[in-house]
């Protein structure tokens, strides 16, 4: 198949290319850096499949090849520091860009594959969140620039799969870790691995009592691997269920890195989501799909993937 | 002050014109008819101080004329037949429309005013609805390209301002109603105004007990002009707090017309919100505002001007 990706060189959208590519098919990475990294784009500069354009989605997407089989718009600053210093940009990706992946998608009768998020469930009520959860946002606070940008982005995908009848999948990722994530990343488990790595104390936001669920990168990418297989337009979760506080995240961490840890304590952020656990009933039913990879062993690789690029450095 | 509309053809848009008018401004409205009427802007073409340009401004907005001191943004489809036959519109003049309001606000150094809607809060878990509240949103329901296209609207609208120092204010308009409302506008009032007319049976959804609350277009516009001498940039709600159910305000058709009024019951739609209510403390408070007009006046009023236009054609 031919597949364009947009946000190629981000964390997700890099093991992507990489997925597809493995499979047999032809890739189209289109990234402008503003929080992908190039070094992302080097791992496939040299494949015979793949081929690079850096360009603004936002502005539009200036592919001009074959028929596309499918477009995935993965581009967006996804993590708080990144978005909340890019907010008009992040807002644009997520209309503009969304909907330049649309057109995209209409004029070559491609399918188009939104990557939403948790986020979209804000600040929940509900817990675990089901898909059928419209959430609990606020709609002008300093994380609206993301949470808002993404649910926009479901409701023109939706638009445009009923008025203009695209063949779209929308999926909700949760928390993802693993190798390729950047340094400066801000959300907490690259946060610990780093400062761990530098035997810095773990900065606790607030008590430590409040929990995440972390899913390792390549359950994710199978959990959209099986979702391109099948047709369902609603919005699916991805994510790993088990719940870790953040104080027993750093004591795995702790185990992971084989040293003793020390904790340092600071105010919760405004607006800061309290609790987020995804129901992945509705993915295991439709994809017979679970998450694989367990903290411990996930933890392992992306720690042992810093270690390599220090040393390859 | 030189003050340019957005959606200056639709119903709260010519009342806007029609004020500043009146209040010795310059006004350049902009609409591409979409959901506005032809007729609103003729009413004032021939006045010295208002100019119009047909544009859509979710493709940009055309003006080159002299420092604008004002830009306010009503131009949208705002009840839900119209934006449901135009999903895509709606969500690109809350995105890109919204945006185009703002920058060319920024390049001019004038002030930003958004017309938002209580459509943010959905079908509310809390009532009456605060500004506080963040809502109860399908992000992906039928009405989410009206939804999420101004939940989106005030995100940016609040970004624009957190990061480029816009001058901002948003509005959350709930149900208003007046003269020069589309016969077609789909909403309650003005369908039961005109079943009434034709000496049809009013049509109730549902059992016609939930409430809604309506504001008289010229509270509307005191309290935006109100808003306009203040400095304050969190969404203000507007609207009527007192609270009609569908069979009351059924009964009070009926009274204004004074002839009997029969019902017809039909299904409620989905998504169709049960009930929204304004609380105004806000507004009273910042504002010294509260609506003036009785249901029973402004509805004297409203059929007045439909015999009127019905008489004068």
């Amino acid at each position: 198949m031919n597949i364009l990706i947009t946000g190629s060189a981000g964390f997700v959208g890099s093991h992507l290319v990489e997925r597809f590519l493995q499979d047999g098919h032809s890739v189209i990475g289109v990234d402008n850096y503003i929080s992908g990294q190039r070094q992302n784009t080097a791992l496939f500069l040299t494949h015979p499949r793949f081929q690079f354009l850096e360009a603004d989605v936002s502005q539009g997407i200036p592919y001009t090849g074959e028929t596309l089989d499918w477009v995935l718009h993965f581009a967006s600053p996804a993590s708080p520091p990144h978005y909340q210093e890019f907010p008009v940009e992040t807002l644009m990706v997520g209309a503009q860009g969304t909907q330049h992946g649309l057109e995209l998608a209409l004029k070559h009768s491609a399918k188009f594959f939104l990557a939403s998020t948790s986020e979209v469930y804000g600040d929940p009520h509900v817990h675990p969140q089901p898909e059928s959860y419209w959430g609990h946002v606020n709609p002008n606070g300093l994380r609206s620039c993301y949470d808002e940008a993404k649910r926009y982005a479901e409701a023109i995908t939706m638009a445009y799969h009923r008025a203009k009848g695209v063949d779209t999948r929308i999926i909700r990722i949760f928390n993802t870790y693993g190798p390729r994530m950047r340094a400066d990343d801000g959300r907490v488990i690259t946060n610990f691995v780093h400062q761990a790595l530098r035997g810095e104390p773990l900065t606790i936001y607030g008590d430590g009592q409040q929990t995440r669920s972390f899913q390792y990168v390549d359950d994710l990418i199978e959990g959209i691997m099986r979702l391109m297989g099948v047709t369902y337009h609603e919005p699916v979760n991805l994510g790993n269920p088990t719940e870790f506080t953040m104080l027993e995240l750093a004591a795995v961490i702790g185990k992971v890195m084989e040293h003793s840890i020390e904790l340092e304590y600071k105010p919760l952020p405004s607006d800061d989501p309290k609790q987020r656990q995804p129901d992945i009933g509705l993915a295991t039913n439709i994809l017979d799909w679970k998450p694989q990879v367990s903290l411990q062993e996930g933890l392992q690789n992306l720690v042992s993937s810093i270690d390599y690029s220090l040393a390859s450095s």
